[in-house]
């Protein structure tokens, strides 16, 4: 009999850094449940995205989610709060950016684990990364470390001693590593979408904070963006 | 001037908890942002009991969200299921229940801490009881303090150091002590709706764990329970 291959669900928003962790998770050998959101974000072309990338990874299911994060308002990814332009890129992450959308890593981190306890896998995939958005209060190791405190406390499973681990493999990465990991495992970046304000064409501006990062990223990775920028 | 009143988010269900938590964050003079879920459960009939409460009680503002956690399954309450029946009431939180819905605590939860970092709040109110559903992993005083502990984490106001404080103000009640105090604040439990399993017309089951609960916790505080049951 072959032996069960272990589930991972893993948050997938389209972008370079999850999909590089959905690309990690997959080379550990975990079957692949991805999850992603649409939250009410001015960029729905960001779950098109991620529907490319869990198909071009092979994911086993892929349950997209609609939350209404509008109805509390308070960012500029679901507010029509100006998306911040052309800022020197050393400036970035020094403070909390008005992208920052409430709890937001809170709330998919808990729908993840009700889907993972749901199809009995135990392993949790979050493409957070501390390095380059340290901005981000939970994008930190201390965040994710108290979610996975905190899932082995809310859970049947986990209170049967089933342990969860969020595991978020980018966390300590500089962009270019993630880039070259990624490269590496086989990751189409021509699928992915990282802009926080595209054109109507969907082309990346280039010039927000995520496309300057992402752009910087693969400047000092030495690599080509296959992505088209306006 | 006016001293400015405190905000309160409370999770409001329309049972019998938490509309009391509702009545106990007035009481404790908050002004009060009642949080609701359409989550797929059968009873959809829930949201409109705490649409009753919530006007009742002179919430500020009520927020009714959409999450659809039938994506994910495994739950008598959000499944088919069937609901289990006629048990003895002192065979009740021996094990963790079928109507366990994976991780719902956690992400409502999750909501109510956007929606109060969204509108400056810092009081989080839940109906949680570890006494009469110590079944539940997620009703448990350890995963509240989790809970609390992730959010002063999580987010921008957690970071900038104005705590968040979860509330939980039922946890050790037992349910007649429940009842007296919402009696005490006024609470009109007539509005207030617990059935797992309601008749077509609405009225309770009378025979399910939550129906026999509430009917022990009405006769163990010497009060008649104005709900009607079929």
């Amino acid at each position: 009999m072959d032996a069960v291959q272990k589930k991972a669900v893993v948050l997938l928003s389209g972008g370079l850094d999850s999909s590089t962790t959905l690309a990690i998770a997959r080379s550990e050998g975990y079957e692949l449940y991805a999850l992603s959101f649409r939250y009410g974000q001015r960029h729905a072309r960001e779950v098109e995205a991620a529907a490319g990338v869990a198909l071009a990874t092979g994911v086993k299911r892929h349950v997209i989610l609609d939350i209404d994060l509008r109805s509390f308002g308070a960012s500029a990814l679901t507010d029509n709060i100006e998306v911040p332009k052309g800022r020197d890129v050393s400036e970035i992450s020094k403070d909390i950016p008005v992208t920052y959308v409430p709890a937001r890593n809170t709330i998919f981190l808990s729908f993840a684990l009700a889907f993972a306890e749901s199809i009995h896998a135990r392993d949790i995939f979050i493409g957070v990364n501390a390095i380059d958005f340290s901005g981000y209060p939970d994008c930190r190791p201390e965040f994710v470390a108290a979610f996975e405190r905190l899932a082995n406390l809310a859970t049947k499973a986990g209170v049967e001693g089933q342990s969860f681990t969020i595991h978020a493999p980018l966390i300590s990465m500089a962009k270019s590593r993630i880039i070259k990991t990624g490269m590496s495992l086989g990751v189409d970046y021509s699928l992915t979408t990282t802009c926080y304000d595209p054109s109507k064409e969907g082309k990346a501006c280039g010039s927000c904070e995520a496309c300057l990062l992402r752009l910087q990223g693969f400047h000092e990775a030495g690599l080509k963006d296959p992505v088209e920028y306006a």
